[in-house]
């Protein structure tokens, strides 16, 4: 077991500092990778903030990991040393629950082992008991849990494909959004904007919806045909019953109705990113209509590649702001007050 | 034009009172059913008393008609006289938007004619402006609207299925339930009881889900395998993560977050009578199991026909109690109080 070097918080003050980790030889299905970069996701700051209440510290975060396989277990048939390869969100699950046969292990019913701040049991006895993430120089992943990176993809804006990615391409791909669909993405975010950059790419008619007129340039820079600003009455008012999906990533409660409306009859939205209360959603809408409200988590392994060879394709990545990793403190102060456009990726070079 | 008779609310206090309306002369697509029951649904009540705001009077309630055709127009092939038929919340719709198009006339986007209290132009000029409804001893409805009712089933037991049962069976039935899925019904009403019998008919294994133990008996008579009441602990934790699919009827607004709870991860419950908001709901309980909150509404004519065939199947019918038409006061006022097992139903030869 070697020291390798990473960032961890000590404690719920967020602050950010140099902390040496360890991690475990590889075993016959591990894959041992050299992490190149790492996005960071607003859970990051939720987990060092100890905002749920659950961190365990000291705690590297990071689940959004770019690298190259530096080694791997005798029985790892599908990566060799080299390979470009992701870790996202998780790093092991139970593998035989009815969630993990249906390949969605974000769901399974014996919990999955998150990529940070998770209690790991990996049977060996030398393995730090609570996972650390990405905010290293290097990780151990049970294959399972790999992702291949098609080599096309620049690495850096790849990164965040692990996380904010799979976020938005697993509802959009789960509701069949397709050329011919009208399809809203509301909130511009770290979420938002890889919600339109799938969209369009999948061929929909893409309208950013947003409560700020800024945000509608960068928007159709990205892709969005249209812009929908939900302060304008009027537009309000024109799209009503228009859309065939909504992706609704706004990260914190707040008030569904007026999204509501904008759906056709028959029609979802879906939410990714507020954990915390609606308000009260109308019934009648939903009744009316027979209009649905529905939530999604990551996704699973299985969806994970479709998505990174999706991007392959059509040649879909972040935008982002590469940092080094001495400056992530000054990162998470200017996400906090979204100056991010649209995702900061620590190039580990950097330490 | 013949005068009818009927019973109509005057004014929002309720009253009901014997009162004439005028029906047109079959055109060449219409059917003149002589009406022979009614189901007394609590829409009517609702109606009749102007509790949504655009009651007008005088009202002649009532969308679960049962009948006997006694004429049809020239064009129409699909009903003969002597036919046992139909007639449900709809009497008209434009047939030719996105949504008639794909068989949902009840989300017409023009707007679909309901079979009482609302505007209607068959462009005759000799017809009433508002419908009015099946508390009458005849109707005349466009052919595309009327349904056939299999001969096996008991008259005055099927006039629900008309709305009780369309409502209950179309979430069921769009669901995919089927044998090998745990289905919960929530309440049990008109509407509950209703579900309750498609679910197992469907295969399925049915739970009712009630506050009130005292409706355990009656539920397991109506085709329930398992009773949860929701007021026991132990039982809502013993059923957490379990339920495949969860149609709620309860017809008020409410907390649902203990109801999410009980769906299994990827699951949808359904509401069919909370027309009113529905208390902040736990957004993370629907990211974190990939959950849904969804409406439904009716059904449209193709799929209530298919739900009629299938009751013809399966022997499927409501719980009534049948009441003569000049007991409608009273019946309304036992309504208010839950005292119905489980929908009253009118029969028209009474008066």
């Amino acid at each position: 077991m070697k020291a390798i070097s990473a960032y961890a918080a000590k404690s719920d003050d967020g602050h950010m500092e140099p902390h040496d980790i360890k991690r475990r030889a590889p075993g016959a299905h591990d894959v041992q990778i050299d992490i190149q970069f790492c996005g960071v996701c607003h859970s990051d700051l939720h987990a060092v903030k100890n905002d749920w209440g659950n961190s365990n510290y000291p705690l590297v975060p990071g689940h959004e990991i770019i690298g190259e396989v530096s080694a791997v277990g005798d029985k790892v048939s599908n990566f060799k040393v080299g390979d470009t390869v992701g870790v996202g969100c998780m790093v092991d699950s139970c593998q035989t629950c009815a969630a993990c046969e249906e390949h969605l292990e974000q769901h399974c019913l014996n919990g999955a082992t998150m990529t940070y701040n998770s209690k790991l049991d990996d049977g060996t006895g030398d393995e730090e008991e609570i996972t650390q993430g990405g905010y290293s120089k290097r990780i151990v992943v049970s294959d399972n849990f790999v992702l291949k990176v098609p080599e096309n993809l620049d690495k850096a804006a790849a990164a965040p494909l692990l996380c904010a990615g799979i976020t938005t391409y697993s509802p959009l791909h789960q509701y069949g959004v397709k050329k011919g669909m009208t399809v809203g993405v509301i909130g511009l975010g770290g979420l938002g904007h890889m919600g339109i950059k799938f969209a369009a790419a999948m061929g929909a008619h893409v309208v950013m919806i947003t409560t700020s007129e800024e945000k509608a340039a960068d928007a159709k820079k990205l892709g969005a045909h249209d812009v929908l600003v939900t302060k304008d009455k009027d537009s309000m008012k024109k799209w009503r019953g228009k859309f065939d999906f909504l992706l609704n990533t706004i990260p914190v409660g707040h008030d569904v109705n007026p999204y509501l409306a904008l759906l056709k009859y028959n029609s979802t939205m879906c939410f990714v990113g507020a954990i915390e209360p609606l308000k009260a959603v109308n019934g009648a809408y939903m009744i009316g209509g027979r209009k649905a409200l529905a939530g999604s988590l990551i996704g699973g392994i299985k969806e994970t590649q479709e998505m990174l060879d999706f991007c392959g394709e059509h040649n879909v990545v972040s935008e982002i702001e590469k940092i080094d990793m001495q400056d992530i403190n000054q990162a998470f102060e200017r996400m906090k007050n979204n100056d991010v456009r649209y995702r900061f990726v620590i190039d580990m070079q950097s330490f």
